[in-house]
């Protein structure tokens, strides 16, 4: 048990179960008697304090979040600071009403591209049949050419502008993370949408992750902290990725399955590629690293998961990823599709996805 | 001494002599006898099949290669190819004339943002004194949205859309050192401009790195190739950062020095910052290994400066790191800079690389 009321569900979750208590007491943190780890607890009163708007809504909105799962940071200096500015986002939390803005948000799609994640954001907004003009979908990362960002209803599509890897996308997640910590939301699922290589499978086949590997096919995730370094787990959630692949089952003529994937640190010579700049390995020794990759259970490769899974499983996220194949890495290394193909394959994760979103919210037929 | 009339000098880069010779061979690639490195040789014939109006361009110009220090790849399967496509890059040897389009290239800088760095190309366009409208210079990589370049004179300007981080500027670097390679671009010096925190120095200082070091303060980037790691070298160019610091002695009330650079995989736990969605050590921690940081020389911290350094390093291009400081890491970890501030700070590195180019170019006054 957790102190102030908090209780460790067994997916290291928070559950929020005695709210009265928390409008009484002070902003805190606590340890888990159990396991040791510092929770933040965060009490609504304190938003308040910076957005006097948002606490009499919250205030009698109470009852909804019993049993709710909140996302939550793991930092203890975090309610310590009179403002959090979160710089990569241009956003914070004395300039904006970040609950007002983002409380309802219970879907987050993050992709790479800001053109797609345009298209997509417009896709679920016909699909969710909401009333909003379609013109009124604006970046709200405008102010900034870092990121770009739209809702549409509880969906929010988020992009990097392109920016590969995991560095950029751990930037991101974690102002992510603490944009929807500071909007209370609760029950929100986060799912990568993007493109990859895949390995001994037909360019086409969408990959839904079932655990991310580092380039030694092992499920793990190295952090350096300071100067050490912190392995973290990177399995992904289960019950998500089979209810994704269940979807998937409905939409005619979808190449689709679970598996490992490869997540690296460098598109060409991390991934075993002979067409870069620098090739120090022959076209034989490339096979048989993808072809144990194969044997690992490996069946496509990028360059985000890892991080992805590690920081939302350990801020009570359910998180997914959801790639298509560009090509199979097992006849070639570089990408030579047709635009038209190339353009289709990239819709294949987002007609999943605005399916899974829409039978969620009890709107498919 | 390498075969078909190439040396190697002592900076590891190719010196072509005897380009007679280039014109009557087929393209080949042959190991250094000193080292037993494997250096391309490029046939200027085998671009002149695939572009025919280069041909001849090339061979009229033949002694101008006399003595000048190309670009080269090392990577023996790229002649073999029979098309190489840059995909993030949108741009292809059988699609694009690259020697006509970037042939002249002498100078590359590399910037995270687009705007600045569209910003930088018309600055550099009106201090060159280019005849050509302000309005023709457009982004090269208008098809996609992935990176931006623009041209003006010998001078490139290129920016990743905001991707942070190494796997990012290494899928860059390796494109655009291809790039620079199909065009027999020569003597061509690269110089990223950005942004960084600064350790123990005033906000608004201008870094110049001496040497990249990673988070362990080690001069070294970890490669992995396939499943093996490989430890690269990360000194940058010496001659050319004192150059650039001279360089900024000349403009007024210019603060810059010349330091260590650390460059990390994480803006938040990485860079031990307090504000991130997840944090795991005190305040006393993470200033105990700033000072360690100070200690071994570093001066600033950013997220690109070890790949660069590498991979330029064994590609032949002399390269440079110029960051200025937005906050000093002792102090603070959130960037709450006014905006104009903000601005004139990013205009430093800027102001400096144009000062260098119109020297070297011969226009300062």
């Amino acid at each position: 048990m957790l102190a102030l009321g908090c209780e460790l569900d067994p997916d290291q979750e928070v559950v929020r179960t005695r709210l009265e208590d928390y409008f009484l007491r002070p902003p805190s943190h606590a340890p888990c008697t159990a396991c040791g780890t510092v929770m933040t607890v965060h009490i609504v009163e304190r938003m308040a304090s910076v957005i006097p708007a948002f606490n009499s809504s919250m205030r009698s909105d109470r009852n909804t979040y019993v049993g709710k799962r909140f996302v939550h940071v793991k930092n203890p200096y975090l309610d310590s600071m009179d403002e959090d500015i979160l710089y990569h986002l241009d956003l914070g939390t004395k300039t904006h009403n970040l609950p007002a803005m983002f409380g309802d948000v219970k879907f987050v799609c993050v992709g790479r591209s800001p053109n797609r994640m345009k298209a997509f954001a417009l896709f679920m907004h016909k699909e969710l049949g909401l009333e909003e003009a379609e013109e009124d979908i604006k970046d709200i990362c405008a102010g900034t050419d870092r990121y770009c960002m739209y809702k549409t209803g509880p969906t929010f599509s988020f992009s990097q502008r392109h920016g590969m890897g995991i560095p950029s996308i751990s930037v991101m997640l974690h102002e992510l993370i603490k944009l929807l910590h500071h909007a209370q939301c609760c029950d929100v699922t986060i799912i990568r949408i993007g493109t990859s290589g895949g390995i001994g499978i037909a360019p086409g086949t969408v990959v839904i992750t079932d655990t991310a590997v580092d380039s030694f096919f092992k499920p793990r995730f190295e952090q350096v902290i300071l100067d050490n370094i912190v392995t973290r787990s990177t399995e992904l959630h289960k019950e998500l990725s089979e209810e994704l692949f269940n979807c998937s089952k409905e939409i005619p003529n979808f190449r689709t399955l679970i598996g490992h994937t490869m997540c690296t640190y460098d598109f060409y010579e991390g991934q075993g590629r002979l067409d870069g700049a620098l090739c120090s390995f022959s076209r034989e020794k490339k096979l048989a690293y993808l072809k144990r990759a194969y044997k690992a259970g490996v069946r496509n490769i990028e360059m985000e998961s890892t991080v992805l899974a590690a920081m939302c499983g350990l801020c009570g996220l359910k998180a997914a990823v959801v790639c298509v194949t560009l090509l199979d890495r097992l006849d070639c290394d570089q990408i030579n599709l047709p635009h038209d193909v190339l353009l289709e394959y990239q819709q294949w994760p987002q007609l999943l996805i605005s399916n899974f979103i829409t039978r969620r919210l009890g709107l498919c037929d």
